[in-house]
This record gives C-alpha cells, structure tokens and sequence, in this order.
C-alpha cells in the first residue's frame, strides 16, 4: 500500500503579479519561475523528495521525509530571496490524485490564487516519522522508445516535441482517469508518474493506450521506495534495463 | 512580412550523460536543466530574444538582434560553468517553423544528439543588421479566460493542469500544421506563439477550433517588433486590452 | 564548553581548471564561484550551519548537525551540476582554529590542492547527535559603529571599503591570535566570528584592539546555540539592542 | 591614456531590509547577496565588462562598453527578479580612484545608502563609442607566488586566508594611494587591479612594498584593452608567462 505526501506549491497572487503595474519583461518571468522552481527542487530533493515545475505558478511535490517544518523553512528561505512568496498544502493519502485534491483544497480554503490577502499559507499535516514505510511511494519513469533515433535526429526539433507533447498529454489524462497516478514531463522524452499500488499489467495497458492513440511508442521501469528519490532511483533503473534489454516495462522492487 | 531568426540549442550528448556512469540525482538533473534554461533565457532576453524551454534538452529561442559572436560567447560562457556543452543552428526566415527546420537540419548535419564527438558546433546564419525590420517578429500571447475562477480555485491542481495541457496540445499542434507557427507554454495558463504574417481571422480562428476540440476558451493579444521582446511586449499589452474589454483578439499595431 | 563542527570545503584542482587550455573569462569564474558558494551556503544554511566565501576556492563552513551523508551528498549534488567537484574535511573541537586546521590536515593528507588524482575526498567526523549542545556554538557578530553615516555616506565608496577591510584584517588576525577564532566579513559592513567560550572582556578587548590600530570602531552582539543559525540569530539580536542602545557588547544566552 | 568607466552598483536600503521586521536568515543574506552579484557579473561580463563584489551591498564594476540603456535594463531586470533594487551611478575618468569617487558622489546626492525613499536611481555619464580606444583600460593580475606549495598545501586554511588577506590589505591600500588604482580580491590568491597608466617601475614598486610590508610575494601580469575583458585577458596572458618564466612583472601590450 503506497502512502504518497503530496505538496502543493502555489506562488501567492503571481498573476497580479506579473503584470503590476504593467506587464514584466517575459525573460525575467522565465529565469524567476525557472530559478524558483530550481531552488525548490534542491530544498525538497536534497531531502529525497521529488519537484514537478508543472505549470510553474502552481508546483506540485512528492515530500514523504518533509516535516512541516521544513515546508515553513522552505517558505521562509524563498520569501527572503524572492520578490514573491509561496503558500503550500500538504495531504497524504493511498491515491497520488485524492493526496494532491487535498492538499489543493487546503490551500483554496485559505484563500484565492489572486487574493492579495492571502500570503505563506501552510497547511496540511505530514506522514510521521513512525509510519513512513519502504513501500510509501511507488513511481514509473517512461521514455520514448529511442526517441534521438526516431525523433530528435530525424524531425525539425519543434515536430518532436509535439510527438513528445502529444504522447504526455495521453498518457496524463489516461493515467489520471484510469490509475489514480499523477504524471509530469521532466524533460528530454521524460516523463516521471507518481502512482498507487500498480502491478505490470496496468503498465503494459498504459503504454498501449498511448501507442494506439497517438502512435508514441513508451517504456517504463518502476520502483517503490520509503521516499521519491528512492523509488524514482530504482525507477531509473528499471528503465536502463529496457533499454538494455529490449523490454518494455520492468519492475524493481 | 516577417523575418524570424530561430536559434535551436541542443546540449551535447545529453541523455547519456544523464546516466553515466549510472544515473544522476533526478532533482539535481531538474536543477540543472532549469538553471541552464534561465541563464540562457536571460542572456537572450537582455540582447530582446525570447527562449523558450521547450524539451530542456532542446530549447528554442528567436533571436533577431542577436548575431554569431553573441551565439559563440553564449556557448563560451555556459561551456565555463556548466558539466554540459551546448550546439547551436541559426536560421531565418518569413516562416517560423521553416527556420526551426533549417536550424534543426544544420545541427543534426554536425552530428546525433547523442553523438559524443559532436561538441559545441555552431552553425547558421543570422539577420544583419542592415535588414533588420520593425515587423521581422510577430507574437501573439494566449492565455484561458478566468482560469483562476474557472480552473485553479475550483478543480484540483492536476485536473487544472490536465486541462492547461489539452489546450496547449491543440494549440500547438493546430498552430503548426494550419499556421505554420511555434507554440510555447510558458507557465501559469500562458501559451507564447511565434507567428508569421497572420491576420485577426486566423486567431478568431484557432481560438474556435481549440474551444471545439477540447473545450478550454482562449484570448490573445498580438504584436509586432523588431525584436522579440518589442513584439512580445505589445502582444502583453494587447492581452491586458482583451481582459479589460472581454475582447478575444486584439491586435496592436 | 563549545564543540565547533568546522568543515573545510576545497574545490579540487580548482586553479590550473582555471587557466586550461587557455585563462577562461573572468567573469564566468566569478559567477561560477559565486554561485557555487550560494549553493552550498543553502544546503548547509538549511540545515541551520554557516558557510563563509573565504577564499571561494577554499570555503569554510560550521556544519553542527551534519553528519557525514549530508555532506556526501553535498558532494554528489555538487558534482551533477558543476563543471567542478569539492573536497571535504570535517572535524571537531573547542577551538575553533584547532577544528579547522584538524579539517585543513585531512584534506592535505588526501593529496594536493593542485593534485589532478586527488577527487572528492571526504574526509573526518562529526559531532554525534547524543552529543550535540545548546553552547556547541558560539557566535560574534560584529559590524562597523553608523558605517553608513561615517563611511557609505561620505566616501567614495573605495576608501569606505578600504576603512571596512583594514578593520577586518586587523579583527581576523587578532581573533585567530589572542583568541582561536576564525572572522570572517560577510558583506557590508558585517564580520561574523566562530568563536570559543569567550565572556565579555575578550570582545571588549577585542573592540579596543581594532579602535586602537586601524581607528575603526566596532560593535558586538554574541550568542550561542545548537546550530550555527541558533547562535548566530541571537548574536543578531543582540547586535540589533547595541544599535538601539548605543552598547558596544551585548551577550544573549 | 586610459578612460575608465567606472559604475558603483548600490542595493537601495539594504542594511535596514536585512532586519526587518527582524533579522533575516544568515544563509538566506548570503545566498541572495552572491547570487544578485552573479547575475550582474554575467551582465556587465557578457558585454565584456568586470563586476567586483567587494561589500556585495556596493559593487564596483568597470563598464566601458555599456551605455545606459545597459544599466537601466540590468536594475530593470534585478527589480523583477529579486526583494531588492539597485542604484547606479556612472562616471569615467583618466584615474580609475577619481572616477569611482564621481560615481559614489552622484549616488550619494541622490540619498543616502538607508534613505527608503531612493529607489533605483541611475546617474551619470558614459564613454561615446566614437571616443572608445584601444588602452581606455589598464588591467594588472597580481596573485600569489607559489600559493598552494607555500600556503594552501602548508598552513592551516585560515592562517592562509589570513595570509592572502594581509596581501591584499596591503595592496588595495598602497595602489590606491600610491597609484589611484582600485585592487579587488577576486579568490584563491588572485587580485585584480584596474589601474591609469601605469608602468613596469611601479608594479616592481608594488611588489616590492608589499614584500616588504607583510612578507606576501606577489607577481603581476599587466595588460590593455577598450574594455576590461581585452585588457584583463591580456593580463592572465602575462600572468602565465610570469608563471612559466619565473618572472615577476610581464606588460602584454
């Protein structure tokens, strides 16, 4: 039984923001979310957790081993640095998907994206320190089936990233809907999900779903873990052997 | 008539370094690939480009301002200070997906990706001085009606994001085959599309098709300039009309 | 009884990287450096130790509460994103100078500062967390008396910055010499010092020394702790009751 | 003749910002200090200007080349991305010392270094580029004889900082007064001097007087440019043909 901590990182009233009081050069935009999202990924990865930028403003984590109180450094180590502040919400919880719809009611409940009142909110409660177990977090981490070769070499680099997008956008949507899981592109022809309890099956079905929507060819290895770096670690992997083997879904636990 | 002048940067024999000799940290990957992007996006962005993301791995920035010297000590600077090395095509051209064409066609000719000997080439041509127009460089800059109140304060932060990426996907897609057209998401609910010489027609256009397809409604403001940031900047503005006036296109020039 | 943790952090081969093939750009040493000392002055700052620039290829930090996997990992982290790697030497003591060279002797042991072999060593022991204290720290922090009235204000800024340096020259070797503390300026005019069991009439001392030599006239609030940041936070509020009461000496413990 | 151009970049109210509403995070200060001087390093460096930190809270920076379009797009830029703003003042001059002094001068008639109300303020004068010349700069690098066999290697690492530091002390204050010329610690065992026109008799003063003073045997390499990276770039050249010769003082010009 997985037990995933979810984190909602949502920068508080960054919309407003970005146009006050007129609109801000798009390039500092960039390097600021980017930067942001950078940091962030350190704090909660030098710790084992995993950072997904998602849509920058709102940024989603795997947190298991995170107190609350390193969720309240981390906030104040950004509002210090930053011309902007985070508000975070924390659930846990079996299903990935119920885990982040909690901890983003949390964070709704304190107030609006744009609600100009509402600054550093931190709620939610954590998975304690007595509870964290081996099998907490279990993650997939897919590729494209030699996707240079296919792909990056053969196509102009934009009609690549639209297979690479369009394959993302099936397996999201799939993934969420049929699975519980929550996926993200991480780069490359990456994409990391942060699943419940799957066996092979449910894999093998995924990457034929895919394949039969938008013809993108995937592979995946899976790992479990007491945190995300753990299960994303034997994920990784799990995944070399694919490539190594021919496979298309390992498992490694 | 548009000019667009499109860098494609590739890092160096990046997907093998990422697992060798077995592979690296997943938060220090997301660190670096992140850090690398907002260095290069600010390096363009102070010389007026726009860069985009993209793959992480393959970025795309239009670079009209900038010439081979700017592009060479770009590759110096970040060679300096990264573990990683960085190719570059240039290209120009009135069509944008054309110029990315040429530029992905110049780097895949010096070699793979994932061709180990290929090491910081440079390769293109830039738009001189002397041709520089104050329309070489249309943008237009979409974003989701109300996505706050319809999207971020009432669904989940997934189903929000699902959502966000569906219209991206279509945008993208439809902007490309029907518009020869770039689509960037570019964080929040902001999609950056470089543009040739379109009219108000084709964007009323492609705001109705992606509300067909996938049901999410779009706006956008449109701008031209020398640069991309001249262009991108009246196209904020132009979007800032539309969210004052419920407008779904306006154009500014 | 203070229990200084002082890790000794040493970019390795750092100097011929520097002019190889040929001398690199200034500027992209500087940013490397500076970047790289923000890196690890979070890792360490977020763990609630100190790191000071120094040298920048030579850092100094007090890691109380790291352990030896912390600082592997600050090593592995490191390594994935910078074109260089660090080496290590921790050790332990009341004095604060003995700790350091103690650290400085591991790392020599380990081979050169030029020595191409020599490759991430880490090297030493750490205080165990049955042994930690509430005064295994203790912290000075010193600034100049109205340096914005007397100097910013009224200099140029070189001569103000000559004013600031000679006063910290004259601090460091007096405190490493009379009193085995290691000063370091951090910005401004800010001198943090990592010092032993020291009461009150040493920081007097200490203040009339440098009034005397180089007629600059410091200030001191000194605190101790568990962590570096626990000593250091209250030796900033003291400092703060000497700005608003125009003391010279303040101890808060 | 040399035309120096010099820019003190101040942060707008920094020392009060640091401790409102109360003392702020030591690493957080350090991080976000040698982060903001990164980010101009690459600005003024990629247009082939020096930045120095010295304070971090005032930066000296030799900016031949830029205009002040440059700097106000560089405090445009920081004012988006980070909690602070930066003040500028420009000026230039045949003496590098006079020329920082008119530039702190225009700053300081704008308010003072903790007047909350100046925000941003950029003052000054650039060198025309119809008036830029080949020898506007003069750079000398001065490092350490044999630093790491005599001190990195040998001392304990803070008896070597105390070492290079008394080296410095002595230099910064002797080329300012002797020879109008602004000395930077820039790590490691490296010094870098932006100087008037200066020759071979007064870098073997120099040298000398500081040998004498405090026992620290400095080499010099010197060399000029339109801008500090040419000339700085000739310097590190001279530096290794002191390095490889045995030399203490070579001009590259």
């Amino acid at each position: 039984m997985t037990n995933t901590q979810v984190t909602l990182v949502q920068i508080d009233n960054y919309g407003p923001w970005t146009v006050t009081p007129e609109p801000r050069r798009e390039a500092d935009l960039q390097t600021l979310q980017s930067r942001l999202y950078a940091d962030i990924s350190q704090f909660v990865g030098n710790r084992d957790g995993y950072t997904f930028f998602t849509r920058f403003d709102n940024m989603v984590a795997v947190t298991n081993g995170l107190d609350l109180e390193d969720h309240a450094l981390l906030q104040e180590s950004v509002g210090n640095r930053y011309p902007v502040t985070l508000s975070l919400g924390v659930a846990t919880g079996t299903s990935p998907v119920q885990a982040l719809a909690d901890a983003t009611e949390l964070v709704q409940e304190a107030g609006s994206a744009q609600d100009k009142n509402r600054r550093e909110c931190l709620e939610g409660r954590v998975v304690e320190d007595a509870h964290q177990a081996d099998d907490d977090i279990q993650i997939a981490h897919f590729d494209v089936v030699d996707a240079t070769g296919n792909y990056t070499d053969e196509l102009n680099a934009f009609d690549t990233f639209i297979e690479i997008e369009q394959g993302y956008a099936e397996l999201m949507r799939h993934m969420r809907y049929a699975h519980d899981s929550l996926s993200f592109f991480v780069g490359g022809d990456n994409i990391i999900v942060v699943c419940p309890d799957l066996g092979e099956a449910e894999y093998e079905e995924a990457i034929h779903h895919v394949q039969e929507a938008v013809d993108v060819e995937l592979q995946v290895g899976v790992g479990r873990g007491k945190s995300a770096h753990d299960a994303g670690f034997a994920a990784k992997h799990a995944l070399e052997t694919c490539r190594a083997d021919g496979t298309r879904v390992e498992l490694e636990w």
